[in-house]
C-alpha cells in the first residue's frame, strides 16, 4: 500500500474546488455535505492514506468502508464544482502537507484554477450574527470576496489557518493556485448549521448558483433544540452551564 | 532490521484467518488464545516490526522474547484456521496500515479467502446479556452472519472500527478479501471472558466446529470474583465505585 | 513537495549568522525582529518544510502566507549578517536535525563562519538584573565572549540547549562551524523585551555595530504595563498571583 | 546528516558489552559511569542520531556537546569491556529498534559475544534488601547468572523490559547475540546508587573482576541525606510525604 493511494473512478473537469473536511464547528463539512445532498454528483476519486486514522466506518446495514478523503464532481445548478469531503483530516503533520499537495495536483489535472476552503472560526461565545471571515493567497480574489460581504483581516483568525484549509492556500501559493478560505463565525462548542448557512450564502453568491437550504435550516433548528435541552439538563443537574460533549454533537452533526 | 520483518517457520494452507490482537475488553485476544490452548497449532510466521513497542516479554523462567505478532496454523476440530495473535498492536498510525497490508499479503499467499477480526464493543455499563455486533466489507458475508444471530448496524459501533480489526476489513475491501468483524458487547472497563464466550459461540457456529469452553468459563468466574472484591474494597475505602486499574486487569487477563 | 524545500530569492555573502526563532521568552525572536526593523534587509531564502506546522498566517489585509523559516541578508551598520527568523520551529524531533543541517549547509555556502543562536534561559522568577549566559562549541569563541561580559558555565543552563539553537551548536561542532548561544535571563513566563535588550547589548558589542533600541524599550514598557495590569486583575479577582496566559502574551509579543 | 551517524575514534576488541543508558532509578547509568571513572577507558565510537533529543549539553566551562550515545573500550582490571553510555535513549519507537540494531552490529564487529543490559526494576516502595532480578535471551546464560545469585522469573518484571535494554536482548535473540538484563530492585522514585551497588556486585562476580566502590557508597550516603532532608521538608510544609522531584534528583544523580 502506498503512503497516499488515489483511486480514480471517473473523469471530470471543473475550474473550482470546494473543500469541506471536518474542522471548527464542522462548518465546512456541513456545507459540502449539503451540496452533495442537493445536487447530482459523481465520485471522481477516493484517497486512502497511511496518514488517515486506521479505521473503517460502519453504515446502518453493517457494511464497512475504509476511511478516505473523496473528490466528487458536482453540477451545482449549472456550475461545475469539485467537492472535497470526508470524515477525517491527516493525523500527522507531514501527512497534512503530502495530502494537500496530492489533492492540489489531482485538481489541477482536472482544470481547477480556484480553490475555496470552507471552515469555521471559533469566537468562544454564542454567536448572534453569523459573519463570514475570509483570507486568501491572492489579492484579486480578496477584492472579489470583499464585494460579496466577506470580512477581512485585522489579524483574524489570530492563530492563522491550520490543516487542509490552511495548506490549500499555503501550497496553492507556492504552486500558483488561487485559493481562499471562507470561515463562518461559530462558538467553537457545537456543530453549527447556522454558521454553515452563512458560509453557503457567500459561496453561492460568489460562484453564482442557487441551492435549496431547507435541510440546513432543519438541522439548525434541531441543533438549537439540543443545545436548549442540554442547557436545561445542566441547570437541573448542577446549576452551571456546560457545553454538550463532542459525542453528543457528533451524533447530531 | 527491516521496518516489518517476517520470519516464516512453516508452510500452511487455510481459507480462514481469525484475528485476536488486544483491544476493547481483550475479547478477541481471549478467544484466539483459547483456540490456541484447546487445539493443536503450529507457529507459521512471526512478525517483528519497528512499529511494535521496543520491548521483550519475560516468561516465568526469565527467558525473553521480542514483542511480535504471530500467525499460527490451527486444526480446529477439522477446520483449518490461521490465527493472528500477540500482545500488542502497532504503536503508530502508518504502522497499522503497513502491518495489516503485510498480514493480508501473507495470508492470501496461504490461501485465505475470508478474515474474521474479533473484538469488543464498549457499552460503558455492565453488560447483562452478551450480544455480538457484526460488520463486514461484504454483503454476502453480512447475510451469512445475520443467519447466525449476529446483530448489525443502526450505526453501531458509532466510532467505527479501529486498528488491525478495522484495517483487515478496510484494506481487505481494497484487495478483495472478504472480511467481517465480530464484536462482543462489553463494559469496556474489564478484561471480559464472558463477552469472549459470546463471540466464540458465533464463531464456532459460523465456521462449523466445536470447542471445549471450560477454561473460558473458569476465567469468567475468576473475573467476577475480582470485580466483586475490587468493588468491596472501593466501598470500604471511599464509598465510591471505582473500576479496577489497567494493571489489576492485565494481571488477570 | 520535498520534506524541506528551500526557495532562494537572492544571493548574499556574510560571515555571521544570527538565529532568532521562537523560544523561551521569545528573546531571540525579539532581537532578530528588531534588527530586521532597524536595518535594510533582503529576503535571501524561504524554507518551507513538512516539519513545520501545516498552517498559513493571515496578515491584516487577509492575505495568507505559508509558515516558513526565513533567511535575510542584513547590512547592520556596515556589518554583514544573515538573520534566521520565523514564527515556528520544527514540530518533530528528526525535523529539528534535518532543518538545522539544511540551514548550516545553506549558510556555509554563503560564507558563514560563525553562528550566534539567540535565546532566553528561564529563571522561574521575575528577573531584576538581566544577565546574559553563554555557551559555545568553540573554546576560542568562549574566550572572546567572556571578554564581552557573557557569563558561563557552572552547569547553566541545566537542561542543556534544545531545538534549533542547540543544534546550530551541536551540528556546527560536527561540521566545524564555530557557534555560540547567547541566552538572556528571563522569568520564562512572559515575552521579555528587557531580556532581549540585554542580549542585543552583548551581540552589538561582540559584532561591533550600533543600533537604535527605542523600539525595544517601548515594547519593554508596554510589557511592564501589561504585567502590572494582569497582576492587578488577578489581585482583584482571586487575591492570588497568576501569570498572563500564553494567548495574552502572544498578542503582545 | 544520516538518521544514525557513527563516528569511530579508535579500534577495540572485547567479548563483552555492558549497557548503562538512563532508565528506572538510573541504576544502569550509575554502574557504567562508575566503571568509566574507576578504570582507564578510551572513546571508541560516538553515535549521533535524529532519534535522540535535538539538544546539546553544556559543561561547567560553557562548552557544548551534541547529545550522543557513546561506546568506550574499558580495561576492567584485566577484563576487556565495551561500555555503552549516554544521557538519553531514542525518543521514537522506530529509533529504539534502529539504534539497537546499529549498536549490535558495531559491537559484533568488535568481537562482542555477550551483552549485559543493566537497569532497575521499580518496586513502588522503599527497598530494604537490594535483590537483582535477571532475564536473558539464552538459557545457558540464565543458568550461569543463577549461580551468581541473580533471581529469575515468576513473571518479573511484569511489564517486560523496554527500550535499549529490552532490544539488546530482543534483537540479540534474532541475531544470535547472547544477552542478559540485570535489574536492581529500586523504589522507582529516586536515582538509586544502592541498587547500582547491588547490580555492580553481580556484574563483577559474573565477569570476574574487582573494582573500588567507595564512590558509589559516597553517592548512596549523599542520596540518603537528600531523601531524609526532603522528607523533613515535606513534613514541615504539609505533613504529607512527598517524593523529590525529577529535577532535584537529576541534580544529585
Amino acid at each position: 500500500m502506498e503512503e497516499i493511494e488515489v483511486r480514480r473512478h471517473a473523469d471530470a473537469e471543473a475550474e473550482v474546488l470546494v473543500e469541506g473536511l471536518p474542522g471548527v464547528g464542522h462548518v465546512g463539512k456541513l456545507v459540502v455535505e449539503h451540496l452533495l445532498e442537493e445536487f447530482d454528483s459523481e465520485l471522481v476519486a477516493e484517497i486512502h492514506s497511511q496518514h488517515l486514522p486506521p479505521q473503517v466506518t460502519v453504515d446502518d446495514d453493517g457494511l464497512t468502508e475504509l476511511v478516505s478523503v473523496d473528490i466528487h464532481y458536482c453540477d451545482a445548478d449549472g456550475v461545475d464544482l469539485l467537492l472535497l469531503s470526508g470524515d477525517h483530516q491527516s493525523q500527522t503533520i507531514d501527512g497534512h502537507y503530502k495530502m494537500a499537495a496530492e489533492i492540489l495536483d489531482l485538481c489541477r489535472d482536472m482544470g481547477v484554477e480556484t480553490a475555496y476552503a470552507l471552515g469555521g472560526v471559533a469566537t468562544g461565545e454564542m454567536v448572534e450574527e453569523y459573519s463570514v471571515v475570509g483570507a486568501s493567497n491572492s489579492e484579486s480574489l480578496l477584492e472579489k470576496l470583499e464585494e460579496h460581504g466577506v470580512e477581512f483581516g485585522e489579524g483574524e483568525p489570530t492563530g492563522g489557518i491550520i490543516g487542509i484549509s490552511g495548506l490549500l492556500l499555503g501550497l496553492g501559493e507556492l504552486e500558483e493556485v488561487e485559493a481562499a478560505c471562507l470561515m463562518g463565525e461559530t462558538s467553537g462548542y457545537i456543530v453549527d448549521p447556522k454558521s454553515a448557512q452563512a458560509v453557503l450564502d457567500v459561496l453561492t453568491d460568489v460562484l453564482g448558483f442557487t441551492v435549496d437550504r431547507e435541510d440546513l435550516e432543519d438541522r439548525a433548528e434541531e441543533m438549537e433544540e439540543v443545545v436548549q435541552r442540554l442547557e436545561e439538563m445542566n441547570q437541573d443537574v448542577d446549576r452551571m452551564p456546560k457545553m454538550p460533549s463532542e459525542d453528543d454533537l457528533r451524533y447530531i452533526g
